[in-house]
């Protein structure tokens, strides 16, 4: 080997570039980065008011409890959520946010843990119209993912390759199958369907949270939606073959809030344009919207 | 809101700090700290020399076209880990490298991906001396990872809770126990017992590669060590229950090779210290990374 006794050194590569391991960066050495250790939200503003924040909030002090990050300060994260929010001067804005453990060495668990670490991003919402107008389409996609995703954890590798799958088959969002062979929720998103009820009248369903599911911001409004305007909601997990015969079904999804599906599996769902109960619920779902802050 | 008309702006805050969005650095829109989208080695060195330099990077190709992280040059990560360690003149060196999709927009996967992104990090080896003439304690806890612990993906925060939860106990490693109640593996080990055979006999036991474990390269040169001495391996999942009434245990790592296990779930293994197949094993283990490169 050559080696000179004591010319030894920790040593670090980013892309190619070598340098001491003094000299890397902290933000490369992020328990998020190595371990996906840390939880996230994404919020929206609509016309320059946030939506749900106190929802989100809630929803993100469990995250952080559930996976045991000391030291995160809920009043901190929500006074950075209102600066950057204001600071951008956005009316339609995403907002997401994370925390990590922290950083330090490469090992699962250990003292020398340096942290909470905080990022927050505020970007310009993209546009769904077009999508709300004529509808997506979604493939299914066995449920791989951990057993805790009522967590909004940073592991989401197997949502991306679910979502990268159903791209690659022309869909814009895997819906997610599990080993019981029924649907749990999109790898981004909820998932509904609306069946027709053997009285003639119709009703909404969903998985309900108990089937490992994130509990959806955007799920609460929508079956409140439901509740308001005399629609029977019922949580219950459905199968693709049920879902293929649906009258309709619907994505929703924080940024994008109520976005109709019109392709399923290759099938077309309804007569392939968004059905009139989506547009109703997507409706009474803006009206929220107006009225909370 | 007091918006003035093209004041705004998308922008960033990294811990309390404000920023325009384009003066985020990159770092911290890797995709592998947004989803821990990237997949991971880790290898060492034994007295100068790389040890299954091969394995290792056979099972990194095998990782990165299983998630499907395009334009990874493997004969390039393979350079960059051979110019790290012989920068670093480390006798026993501990060689931490990913790979992720890289960065762009925080979304799922779409079109807007630079990448791949390359990250190495080589650390002096921890003393493991003690562990090993001591043995160490292991605590169960569920296996809530996902279906494709297969791939060595960044997504790790279940082994991280698992890890947390049991150096909270006193324990030094989580034994993942599965579903069905049988073991699948360590949180970042492989996982042996040592069982008495009918005839007098004892034959070596871990989980088989299908029980949606790791490929560990330990594991592989852990049962060859086993047949050189004329050991019987077994590859079949057993219990916690059975695990206690192991002749021995042993956990096996990359870093650490072999460990005798001399606690597991508080009770006492054998005699309580490190058994003479686990020194046997060990012995012939050894061996294998004096004349392996």
């Amino acid at each position: 080997m050559g080696v000179v006794k004591g010319s030894v050194m920790e040593v670090a590569i980013v892309q190619d570039r070598l340098m001491g391991l003094g000299e890397l960066d902290p933000a490369y050495q992020d328990r998020g980065l190595y371990f996906g250790d840390g939880v996230y939200e994404v919020l929206r503003s609509y016309k320059g008011r946030l939506f749900a924040l106190d929802e989100h909030m809630a929803r993100f002090a469990r995250s952080v409890e559930a996976i045991g990050i000391e030291g995160v300060d809920m009043a901190f994260v929500r006074s950075q959520v209102l600066k950057a929010f204001h600071a951008s001067g956005l009316e339609d804005a995403k907002i997401y946010f994370h925390v990590t453990r922290g950083w330090g060495p490469r090992e699962l668990f250990g003292p020398k843990i340096n942290g909470p670490n905080f990022l927050l991003t505020v970007n310009s919402l993209e546009d769904a119209s077009s999508q709300k107008e004529r509808g997506i389409k979604v493939c299914t996609y066995p449920d791989l993912r951990w057993r805790r995703c009522d967590i909004k954890s940073l592991n989401l590798l197997p949502n991306v390759m679910a979502r990268r799958d159903a791209i690659g088959k022309g869909c814009q969002e895997a819906i997610l199958v599990d080993s019981n062979g029924l649907i749990t929720e999109g790898a981004a998103s909820a998932f509904f369907a609306v069946f027709d009820s053997p009285t003639g009248q119709y009703y909404l369903q969903t998985a309900p949270l108990s089937a490992n599911i994130l509990p959806s911001v955007t799920r609460l409004y929508m079956i409140r939606a439901a509740k308001e305007l005399g629609i029977e909601v019922v949580e219950r997990q459905f199968s693709p073959d049920q879902a293929k015969y649906a009258r309709e079904l619907i994505m929703a999804v924080t940024t994008k809030d109520l976005v109709p599906v019109v392709g399923f599996d290759g099938h077309r769902i309804g007569d392939g344009a968004p059905g009139h109960v989506t547009i109703r619920l997507a409706r009474q779902f803006l009206r929220f919207t107006m009225h909370k802050t």
